[in-house]
């Protein structure tokens, strides 16, 4: 299960997060995660599963399974597979690689049969309700309000990310929320634990930053500072 | 470019292809190969590609990229990062993974970019010339006639196979053709070199058998015995 | 809105249900229905909507839209489209069709804009609920123990379907359910309805029953006798 | 068989297209082609082929039939659907909705079954000679020089078109050639003629045309005008 507060950085297929760069990164959280006593989870291309996940302690999450059991099922990925390469959990239904609604169903079925932790990303709110009602471990919301641009999560509406946090928990009390969406400074980390979330899912904010130790230790702060 | 001609061995996303098994059976492939002076490949999920590709010295490949490049594409498989990890080189349109026309065009060019070999599949003979007209290092051939049964290469009408191969040629005299079909046995092997193609693709029957190694050995004689 | 309690009939890409044979079909499903004062609805395809909504009162629906506004979407299904061509709703994510749940909502959305109502299929419990949060007017709920074979709702296990409509309304109080699989008999139509349904769902039953005319009464009388 | 040079209007989804307004222009073209005896064809939403092609003579076409045939396809697009609502053809793999290269084929010999031509939409020079590879009756080639932009045919590089139809003829003699992008105005009709092509596919060019009629006209004219 994730242990939060957490701060879940997905590298996406950056080049900055591929291969020795992701190992590199990965090596830099496991640092400021112990330092700073802040959970930390880094979520890597399957390619790099193996070998990030020999090189650090903190959790390393694949950024997608397929529907499928082991079989013929070629150029898939199988939870099973990504598992035995040291992930302990997974994104499910990233907003750049949206599932069907029987998939997504699936997927958590098939994680949580390895015992793989899923997060699963929502869009919106009425997506967000119904994918508490799949019972995943984690809902990682990003209200479309937040999503790229200026807007942060201190500065917009605070009711957008509270509401939702409310809605999802009335449907699935077990649920762990994530806020996936306009977080990028302490603040915004401070801001998004005070709203209700037990963490956040941040991208480009540390993969592409010009310090990325200093930007991390910033964020581990937001965490501490919450209250 | 693929040294042929070649045994390509498929391990799909079967339990006995995955993680530790799949290190083991690269490891058989790679003394086999070694032995008998037989080239072999092992495609493997791209979870495995690192730790299966530091552990054999044959050519390791992903089964599938996506026709992507480096940026946010969150769960998808980047050719760079397949590379990174060791491979040399990456099925495309496996009838398990059957990709968009445009987008085998786009996986091509990605992967001819990074320096991974193509192993393009295709289902019959007008998608053979057609994938012969996107210009692939390798065709993979699976005549409809000899997939899922009892149908070898060798009791086939041989003329499936000799005419896929004449007409990929005449449209692509550079692609090298396999054979991806039909091919269980020694037998199988020679026959579908004697007509013309540089090799063949091969699952189950290698993943699943019984004596792997004695398997093969076997087919590894099918290559040397063929005129 | 859909008139409850209701026989849909979705005929599916059958043979029997295109074209002219569709007309056929629902003109004796418009008899039926001023008959025996029972609802019915007909699915069909797009291309059919047109002519069978100009010969018919009963309600037309289609089978599916895409998740898409006017623009340039060569080749997909506009909501609009099927409203102007005569249809008063649509199915949507029919398990032949499955959609991606941020495309379930989106349709949703889209329908409701127009003024189609939604009738959105589920696989099994917990999908069921994660569209009851979307909030479509219906939800056709598919058991996956009647699926597909001999099991009807009337020798299931009644629970499955009670306890399915127990938690889609505690989660959508407004939306309707249709029992979606297990239907071939009056006495399904009758069980179903006193499971809390409002309806059901069919296709081959009636698309391909020896005497369509005949099959509709006795599925209307099931309607009829439920208490 | 598409009667050649032919000018080949895609109304997409554009609301302008829809229903009785893709009636109406439909009847504008029925007319413009009587006038000046230059062939077109309409290429309308699944919705509204029944309606249109019982309001004209030129040629219908469908936008889009999918890789199915007569049974439990819900939702999808039938050859035979689309035949029987009277369309005489199809595009197929059109840029907004490209298909796997196994179903394009699957999709010609479909279309082919039931007596449709088949436009087979392509996007490069490789594209162009896998699609005609697939021996549809007809290749629109995009070349991505002349996409969505100010270039027309009249200033590229008319090598790009010349080369990629004596490319497409070398692999099909049998094959028409579309031009499908950079058509605006008369002179791109004539140059894509003298380029080697027989005719053109054009959509918001005609479609949200200030004066349609006069639109249609002129580019008549330019197909008179080509040597």
């Amino acid at each position: 299960m994730l242990k939060t507060p957490a701060i879940v950085v997905n590298v996406k297929t950056y080049a900055e997060g591929t291969g020795e760069r992701a190992v590199e990164l990965a090596k830099i959280m496991d640092e400021v995660s112990k330092e700073t006593g802040v959970n930390m989870v880094i979520a890597v291309q399957a390619t790099d599963i193996y070998r990030v996940s020999q090189s650090v302690d903190i959790p390393v999450f694949a950024q997608n399974i397929d529907p499928i059991d082991p079989g013929s099922h070629t150029g898939w990925t199988l939870a099973l597979a990504v598992k035995e390469a040291g992930a302990s959990g997974t994104l499910i239904n990233h907003s750049e690689h949206r599932l069907k609604l029987a998939d997504i169903d699936e997927c958590i079925s098939k994680a949580k049969k390895v015992g793989l932790t899923q997060i699963v990303c929502s869009n919106n709110l009425s997506t967000s309700k119904a994918i508490a009602a799949l019972d995943p471990d984690v809902v990682a919301i990003e209200p479309p309000e937040l999503i790229g641009g200026d807007i942060s999560v201190t500065t917009a509406d605070p009711d957008v990310v509270r509401n939702t946090v409310e809605e999802v928990k009335k449907i699935n009390g077990n649920a762990k929320v994530l806020c996936g969406a306009g977080v990028k400074r302490k603040e915004d980390v401070r801001k998004a634990i005070e709203l209700g979330t037990e963490g956040v899912l941040i991208a480009s904010g540390v993969v592409k930053a010009k310090d990325r130790r200093k930007t991390l230790e910033s964020l581990a702060e937001g965490i501490l500072s919450a209250k």
